[in-house]
């Protein structure tokens, strides 16, 4: 069916993929529900490289025409019975300075008790994930007596660990080397540490909007300034914004979650991270780059970074194991670029070391094998989840909701009605035990006050179907 | 012997005590090497209380008159061989901006070498560690499959840990409960938190002089500065120089390792403790304490800590189970005093949580009994290294060399001849594979040139022994 595709060759193949499955699509040729041919099927039939295809499906899968299903393949996308998406967020172009800290204990404290259905902590379900080989890894790490395992391990950090994470940068499209990367106590410290060596108090940063509230709590503890980037609900920041931003305020740094950012699940389209590295290379502004969710696309392939367009070492690339093997081992890291010595520096500053058997274990992990196995379960887990619950929601919540569509990770951003107060919604929700997370923590001014954003993290169906309908009932309610 | 003491009851019994000793010492009736009678029998003999009799030894061994041996008892100290004591420190009572991290990064890389005997590095010798105790917790909590091991621990961390902590609190004179501890990424954390907690960018914080390098650094990278407080080797800070200083700057907080300070080994007598809190609490000044090496006080029972005498929560102690446990384990704490919330919510924004693992394996170590016998055999080869490392500096260095005494811990802080250059003897001795601590990385304006810290916690008698011979015969060709 591609024959016209591989005699029609162009400088923008992968575009002419796309246009002729849009055309199918359209045309009713394929249907919702259909699989498309696999990458490496349609690759070898028309002599398109893996890369092209692969390329021209990320967009079809971007443009909500198709969706990746983990383990599976590609399909034909449904839009019958998904609710509605978000419009693109627009903030007003205003710096402010952030207060969300109040917010975020009062929702955390809240949701510690055990009684509680937490839909609110961006946290997978431990059942999810790979406890048994992690046992089995300390357990040989232990019996080797190793006393490094107890020493302090100073920065940059464990090294195999670093070797293992740079094996791995190629396939977010970067070649680091183990020198280039610090390990920290997870992503949190390395953002932290990144926005510390670029930036100080006063200074004004550039973030998504909404935004995860961790981003903003840094914000606000080190005195900076937030200014908020409108945000399109699946292709991540809007340039041109950003650009009219920049002239307009003296930025001093972005803070971007490229792909799968929390709570939008957007993720910039490879084409917009390359525009976005060389519209601040050409103001010496620094990224920081939270990758966390990066390996959580559902794409048989994961997206780049932005990093992987840096040249002038602008970038600080920051990722974690927290959200994909044991967010209770604090093992983060980052890649700092031209300004690695300096975060190196702020580590041992801010913590000394990160802790040294999580780290060696994780290593271990990594090394063996069971990474990529364990990952591919668990997105395909989580992919299920996402339709599990993005179903309930559309026949739960009110009409005029609309919930994301997110490529990859755990995490829903819900619109709800206008009358909805979301945070009247966490308390009575609060008193019924169950969490959300309400929109106002991520925003620096508590903003979005109709939407929560749901977790998708937790496994056991029947409490969250008894949940999400009691979250429909409560909003009945409210006015 | 002590009958009048019995028969001579004052307000101040435990003075009597003190002078009867002395005055024996003096006289010749006990001399140096002489067992004196242990403080249970002391106590039961002349019916003077436990605590009585211990508060008098504690003053006599500040005096540097008895000496305690860990599981021995106390003894008359000798005084022929040993080096003199370095004078009490006189800083210029100027406001300074710190600028140490550079030299501290350099000390740090050159001593990553294996072939490098390391005295520089304040480490306890992985062989004085329990790693087989530790690794069979370890082994125990990993084969109970407990998904908690993997998952967050949010602040304020490990409940069980918090309550171990708090019950051994009555050791250091506090009465704490869990919930008025934080658990964080070491000590170091602990003291960022706090020291962020209570002030900012360009306020200033007085320190000891000298003062381990970790502190000056947090205060370079906050952007706050130091005045430097006179400090004797024995007694620590001199009350009188803070007073003046207080009335000349507007000292936002004090930082001070009040038990066996790093890099001095100083201790402040309890009494000063309590003075120093009432001075500070007159004027609303908070106090950040570091007790990290208070465990290691070579005497039986441990002294106080400054929190002990704090009435208006402005005490923030901080320490953690690296110097005694497994620094690779990164768990610290800090009590916070008033500033609890405050201190809560920087450690979520500064590293979110710290690992759960290493926090559940103290937790267990500290419950059933391990840690106080590890504690008495750690203090007793502490007490012989250092006893080693002196007699060694006493016969390899030049004659005018001047060693403290401390109490406890592991450090030693050696002035050597004015015409020693210890950055050059630092590079020197690193040519030849030998690692020290020059003094200048313990001072914000790099002043302690002729001073080197010496670790003894390593444990290699002979690679040690040969290692200050070669520093003296370097010194000897060093002006």
């Amino acid at each position: 069916m591609m024959d016209q595709i591989a005699t029609n060759r162009t400088d923008y193949l992968y575009e002419r993929v796309v246009d002729e499955i849009s055309h199918l699509v359209d045309q009713g040729t394929l249907r919702a529900g259909d699989r498309i041919p696999s990458i490496r099927k349609l690759s070898s039939k028309d002599g398109i490289s893996v890369s092209t295809v692969l390329q021209a499906y990320l967009v079809l899968e971007n443009k909500g025409i198709i969706e990746a299903r983990p383990q599976s393949g590609y399909y034909v996308k449904s839009h019958r019975d998904l609710p509605a998406e978000p419009k693109p967020t627009h903030p007003p172009p205003t710096v402010t300075a952030v207060g969300v800290s109040q917010l975020v204990s009062q929702v955390f404290h809240a949701a510690r008790d055990p009684r509680v259905t937490d839909l609110g902590a961006a946290t997978p379900s431990p059942g999810l994930l790979p406890i048994k080989r992690l046992n089995r890894i300390v357990g040989t790490l232990m019996r080797r007596y190793d006393p490094a395992a107890i020493n302090y391990d100073f920065p940059p950090g464990y090294e195999p660990l670093r070797r293992q994470i740079a094996k791995r940068s190629p396939e977010f499209g970067s070649s680091l080397t183990a020198d280039d990367i610090i390990t920290t106590n997870g992503a949190m410290e390395a953002v932290n540490l990144c926005i510390r060596a670029v930036a100080k108090a006063g200074d004004i940063i550039a973030i998504e909007s909404p935004t995860y509230f961790g981003f903003l709590q840094i914000i606000e503890s080190l005195g900076m300034k937030a200014v908020e980037i409108p945000t399109h609900a699946r292709n991540g920041i809007l340039l041109d914004e950003l650009e009219q931003l920049i002239r307009r305020h003296k930025i001093k740094a972005c803070l971007l979650c490229t792909n799968l950012s929390n709570p939008l699940g957007s993720s910039m389209p490879d084409k917009n991270k390359k525009e976005l590295v060389e519209l601040l290379a050409r103001r010496e502004i620094p990224l920081i780059e939270d990758d966390i969710y990066g390996d959580l696309c559902f794409a048989p392939l994961r997206p780049k970074t932005a990093k992987a367009y840096d040249k002038k070492g602008l970038v600080l690339l920051c990722s974690s194991f927290s959200k994909t093997v044991a967010p209770g081992f604090r093992v983060g890291w980052a890649a700092p670029g031209r300004f690695r010595s300096e975060v190196e520096r702020l580590k041992f500053m801010n913590t000394m070391a990160t802790a040294t058997l999580p780290q060696m274990t994780i290593s271990e992990f990594l090394e063996n094998g069971g990474y990529d196995r364990h990952l591919r379960r668990l997105k395909k887990r989580f992919a299920d989840q996402m339709r599990f619950v993005t179903d309930l929601v559309s026949q739960r919540f009110p009409k005029e909701t609309k919930v994301t569509r997110p490529a990859g990770g755990y995490l829903l951003w819900v619109e709800l009605p206008k009358r909805v107060n979301s945070l009247r919604l966490h308390a009575e929700a609060l008193r019924q035990n169950i969490s959300i997370a309400p929109g106002p923590m991520f925003s620096p001014k508590n903003r979005y006050e109709n939407f929560i954003r749901l977790s998708c993290g937790q496994t056991e169906s029947e409490r969250i179907e008894e949940a999400i309908a009691k979250l429909g009932r409560i909003m009945k309610d409210i006015r």
